[in-house]
């Protein structure tokens, strides 16, 4: 028998989700002498993928909700790096590296209906790591996984990006951010973005290119975003990456460029608040006069990832291999931490793609 | 000599404009023997439309404003029914009825360079009115005019309408309202609308077979739309065509089905508020979750006014004259009641297309 730690859902968080309330770590034994299910899989979880969609999840059953909520008192579970431990499944051998979902959980036991499918965009599947370049695992649960697939199929199906159109990116060295901003300097957009540290600021405007950003921490949105216009030259945005919704929206729909769009990948500064607390949209009446497009998305719907899965993987593999694009991941260690981890990315204290490394492969 | 009476623009008005101070009836002399500018006209205003952009007209320049301003000291203007008085120009000979922009004013003289050119599309151009079903030629400022080829372009092109959806409509009795309701009713949607008055609410039931409304002065917005939701059998709405914005446009974002779409025509309870005035908006970071796509438009821009004219007008005429769809205007009489006309549309007191009579042809 060997100890089994994992990551359990205790409670629905009004807020903010509190470690050791909301999610709790709890260890279990784990047989690894027993055998697989029939047709399935053991696996020891290595990395595994901080996603602010995993907020969303925490909520209380509703039937408005596009995305399933964790069940109380199971352990919570998302994309993830794993080695196969023992496998009743002929296209998994023992050693094998995975893609797939797994728990918040050092072992899990996969079964057969799992086992057989392929993971394509996002489905509950497994597959075999393709990495024949030799990167980095990690970066397939961000560049190369579902932040960096977000970030490239709705710039492209959403945003429309044009030579010397200007583009302002929040959260921009976030897991998504970070991949956008890169891909527009590609197209030869302008770039702004919007972080939480100086450190952030300096890293997206020296290591990614971005042609300016702001400390939304330290400068009025409104009053950066025109400051860093004039800067650049531009007289107005042409596509707003919103991945955090609030007062950066608001200030950025004031500031469009007729026919602007603005592609709603997240709203991060609003999903930890109380309806009383949110912060409130007062220029939305310019949608008409200069005939905005405001567009929400999953990746997994339709004219995305399976879209853009192809194109996506082998570009942005080529480019990082190249060094032509820089990837950051924000790593936690260790399954003890994982609530702290998840609680830190909700409030932008990663500094990158936010992972939970589990077991180093 | 004949008097010629015009409605001049006085001043910017901040909030409502007001009769007498913003907008002023002045009388002055127009010789009606003089000739026609060289290869121009003369024209006599007969119907001349009310539109809610036209207060977007009103405001002080701007360089984000997607219309010129009416200039101060001069006649505004829109689109009109005119009958030439004297013409210098081989397309229009005396006594012919003419569609295009003219002033609220009696008489008006027209330039060889607008004489010449089509009005399609609302270009600054005249052209005869082609009326072979002998329709109410007040109609052609209305569904057959530029609200009526708002509506039925923009249902369209934004909201795409599939039987048996659910949509909600603003202002179902106004010029654009009144036109999507019934589009939708032939598309086989359910249809909700909300109007300011309990005779308009009879209207869109009674008259046009709308599925229920509510009065906006009478019901809160979101307890009215979930009641009615509730009484067609429906779970949420599909469309929201919003010609109104404010708390209407709130509380349709919380009630909108995923991969919902909101056309974005006007924001007529918000234009004469100052900022601070202007309803908040709580609920837009539910476009995420629920992929809405909140759109505006102008009816004159691509995939509008000249992809859907010939269609518009086909289907329009046709239908009116088998008495299929029903149109209903609401005529203020005379230039001197011009300005408490177009306050009164503005403030939702007109019931139907809003138009302005100067003169009966």
């Amino acid at each position: 028998m060997a100890p089994n730690k994992a990551l359990i859902f205790a409670k629905h968080p009004e807020t903010f989700p509190v470690p050791g309330e909301h999610l709790i770590v709890k260890t279990t034994d784990f047989d690894l002498d027993a055998s697989p299910p029939a047709g399935g899989l053991i696996l020891k979880t290595n990395h595994i993928s901080y996603d602010p969609y995993l907020r969303g999840k925490m909520k209380p059953p509703n039937p408005g909700s596009y995305t399933p909520g964790f069940e109380i008192g199971k352990p919570i579970y998302n994309n993830a790096i794993s080695t196969v431990v023992a496998s009743d499944n002929p296209r998994f051998k023992k050693g094998d590296v995975v893609i797939g979902y797994s728990n918040f959980e050092e072992y899990v036991k996969v079964p057969k209906e799992r086992a057989d499918k392929d993971q394509m965009a996002y489905s509950v599947g497994l597959s075999l790591l393709e990495n024949s370049l030799g990167l980095d695992p990690k970066i397939f649960l961000g560049a190369l996984g579902m932040s960096g697939l977000t970030a490239y199929s709705s710039l492209y199906e959403i945003g429309h990006p044009k030579k010397g159109q200007t583009i302002f990116v929040s959260a921009a060295s976030g897991a998504v951010g970070q991949i956008v901003g890169q891909l527009a300097k590609r197209e030869g957009l302008k770039v702004l973005g919007s972080v939480g540290s100086a450190e952030k600021l300096e890293f997206v405007t020296k290591r990614l290119g971005f042609d300016g950003g702001f400390n939304y921490k330290t400068e009025k949105p409104e009053d950066a975003l025109k400051r860093l216009l004039k800067e650049v030259g531009s007289e107005s945005i042409d596509i707003y990456y919103d991945n955090v919704g609030g007062e950066q929206l608001d200030a950025s729909i004031s500031l469009m460029t007729v026919f602007g769009r603005i592609v709603c990948c997240g709203s991060v500064s609003q999903t930890s608040k109380t309806q009383g607390e949110r912060n409130l949209i007062s220029n939305i009446g310019l949608v008409v006069g200069k005939r905005l497009t405001i567009r929400g998305f999953l990746v997994t719907d339709k004219d995305f990832a399976s879209k853009y899965w192809e194109e996506h993987q082998t570009n942005v593999q080529k480019w990082i291999k190249e060094g032509n694009l820089t990837v950051k991941s924000s790593v936690t260690e260790g399954i003890d931490n994982g609530a702290e981890g998840f609680l830190g990315m909700l409030k932008g204290e990663n500094f990158g793609k936010a992972i939970l490394t589990i077991a180093e492969l």
